[in-house]
């Protein structure tokens, strides 16, 4: 009896272990990483009324009368010039206000003679004055551990003053491939019957995308002897050891005795793809031994290895949503199943469809191009009917 | 009178020259490239008809009978027997099916006894068979020019038997950020006037997130005879050179009558962040002379130049779509707003709202934080009621 997805993933969470391994890298090489900590605002920003436009900063109840110019601010000055009745003082975007002034009249609304200004366009009390704390205030929490560091975080940071950052460090994601018949990247096939690894690079690509380091062992060939030391020692460098192949049913399948030297947590999820998965716990880390066909070992990848990285980073589990599915979908196993779809946003829905995606086994890889998510198929469905309501999952 | 933002982009579009630039890669480096030519498979995938589970190699016809086991076939290996009726071949994931069969029997299914299977659970013809060309066909256009190469069309990749992969050179982005009041990363403000610099940096990870390169040149200070020797020297080191600040009706702005000494091509838009944008052209090369708000810079960027990049590196123009507002919106200015909004995806519906997002000025940068989309509200427009289908631009 294989055990349900929702109880294979309770399980993996009754294993995960706090993860606070946390670096300080400059704020120029924060893109995508994800910040360790909260942060809160020093101080009020602006810290004192500013102007948002070019033009003279006035009293406002001043404006039906000729104002003499007592003088500029430029940006990045303090004002030199108190505004008192009857005056005012030309500021420029960015420039404080003046003491004394409380609006802005923008200069395509004035006309100027000699030292004074006559106002021809009136404008609000206030108007063009950014008030102070308008872009946030004193101890305000603006960015919570376990955002993912995007341009306009990143500016927000430059902005607080902040140049070395605390950001999670990459949590190491190592990959060994195993199988006979695979030949890796530029090495040449000996007959038919070989292929070369694609899941390696997956794997590693999947890995970059989730804010992780990865590294790729060398390929595993089916050999007993090999396999527990290969495993062991690669597991010293990584925190999450994916393998892929070798744990189906086969007589070369050394990675499955292999992984079971470790304390195994899943053994077999009532799934498709990838029921075979076993995952192990070795301390704090895990080995997480997948299957060797391609589709499956991206799909689980992302189903499990994932959900580790979630807790580890503080990421919320956003990338599962709902779709309408376009077309209808006869269900062809007894499990639950993953099936590569495309997705679409249509007058403001969400749609999901088969098209181009081709019907076989596991080893399609491109069913996952072009950005395509995961259609969740209950276990208990015979068929989805067209427009049916359905959960989705992002690929990352 | 301002030209709309439609008009500016056929402006824009009508200078926009090819772009050929093409560079080899590694297969191990090509994570978010973008592919520069069409890839098209070179055989079948399989090439023979191939095992998706590990069993027996068997004729359909013969499930009734004891079978003979031949021998075996590890993957990677050529078969070495030919199945007759009445006998099979153990065959494994990934090993090639032995000449004379048509069937997989599952290890699962059968009982063995001796040198013999019994089929105990019989299968339908072809079953667990992977078809030649079940991946794809010789000749099939696999991944077209202008693909951004994601993890599963890496993976296609290697599976191809690529090592050296055909991507666009990225474009370079410059970035010259204006203004005496701004101080870099790490300076020290001398007074409260003085803010630091956040549209360099914005604008470098926005265009890192395009698959761009990006040049960040030394502030610029408000100071005339400077200004356009230093973007003249900014533009021979990049393709695109983003300035930000300088461009409206102050006295300082020198960046403005700079940018004027090439051939300007759009000055000012009628939008709302931005509308002192100016796009000048010097040959194949463009300056964006942005405002120096960073909400504004941002936006501007991301409709501007993202637009020539789009172009560039055969992108479509896939991140505007539809959302149904939340809440109702008042339009506040009489331009075209971009306006910053939370993205949700509900139900199989997507919706956008504006909770969190500060009104003020467009120096708020924080309103782009946490994935903010951008709502556009149409010029000929006083308010959107709640549950409006509107127009949304995803930014990268």
């Amino acid at each position: 009896m294989l055990i349900s997805y929702e109880e294979s993933l309770k399980i993996l969470h009754s294993h995960i272990k706090s993860y606070e391994r946390i670096e300080k890298i400059a704020l120029t090489q924060c893109l995508g990483r994800i910040l360790a900590c909260d942060i809160k605002a020093l101080k009020n920003q602006p810290e004192m009324e500013t102007s948002a436009m070019d033009g003279y900063a006035i009293k406002f109840e001043d404006q039906d009368k000729a104002l003499k110019i007592l003088g500029t601010t430029p940006a990045g000055t303090m004002p030199q010039f108190e505004v008192t009745n009857g005056t005012c003082v030309k500021t420029f975007t960015g420039s404080l206000m003046s003491l004394g002034s409380d609006t802005l009249v923008p200069v395509e609304n004035v006309r100027i003679e000699k030292d004074q200004i006559f106002i021809e366009k009136s404008v609000k009390k206030g108007f063009a004055v950014r008030k102070i704390g308008e872009n946030y205030k004193k101890d305000e929490i603006l960015l919570k551990k376990g955002t993912k560091l995007n341009y306009s975080e990143i500016a927000l940071l430059a902005e607080l003053g902040f140049f070395h950052i605390s950001v999670f460090v990459k949590p190491i994601i190592g990959v060994l491939s195993s199988g006979s018949e695979i030949k890796d990247l530029g090495e040449t096939l000996d007959n038919p019957a070989q292929i070369r690894s694609s899941n390696h690079i997956a794997i590693a690509n999947l890995a970059k995308n989730l804010a992780c380091d990865t590294r790729v062992f060398p390929l595993l060939k089916d050999d007993e002897k090999a396999t527990l030391a290969t495993l062991e020692s690669a597991l010293e460098s990584c925190d999450i050891l994916i393998t892929t192949g070798g744990v189906s049913m086969g007589d070369f399948d050394f990675l499955k005795s292999a992984v079971k030297e470790y304390e195994i947590i899943i053994d077999k999820v009532d799934i498709k793809p990838g029921r075979h998965i076993k995952i192990a716990k070795a301390n704090h880390k895990f080995i997480i031994a997948l299957p060797g066909f391609p589709y499956s070992a991206m799909v689980m990848f992302n189903l499990y290895a994932r959900e580790i990285l979630n807790s580890w980073l503080c990421q919320e589990k956003d990338y599962i949503t709902k779709a309408f599915l376009q077309g209808s979908y006869k269900k062809k196993t007894p499990y639950l199943e993953f099936v590569a779809c495309n997705v679409e946003f249509k007058e403001g829905r969400i749609l999901v469809n088969l098209e181009g995606k081709k019907e076989g086994s596991s080893a399609i890889i491109n069913n996952l191009n072009h950005k395509a998510a995961l259609m969740i198929v209950p276990k208990e469905c015979e068929i989805l009917e067209n427009e049916s309501l359905v959960d989705i999952v992002f690929m990352p």
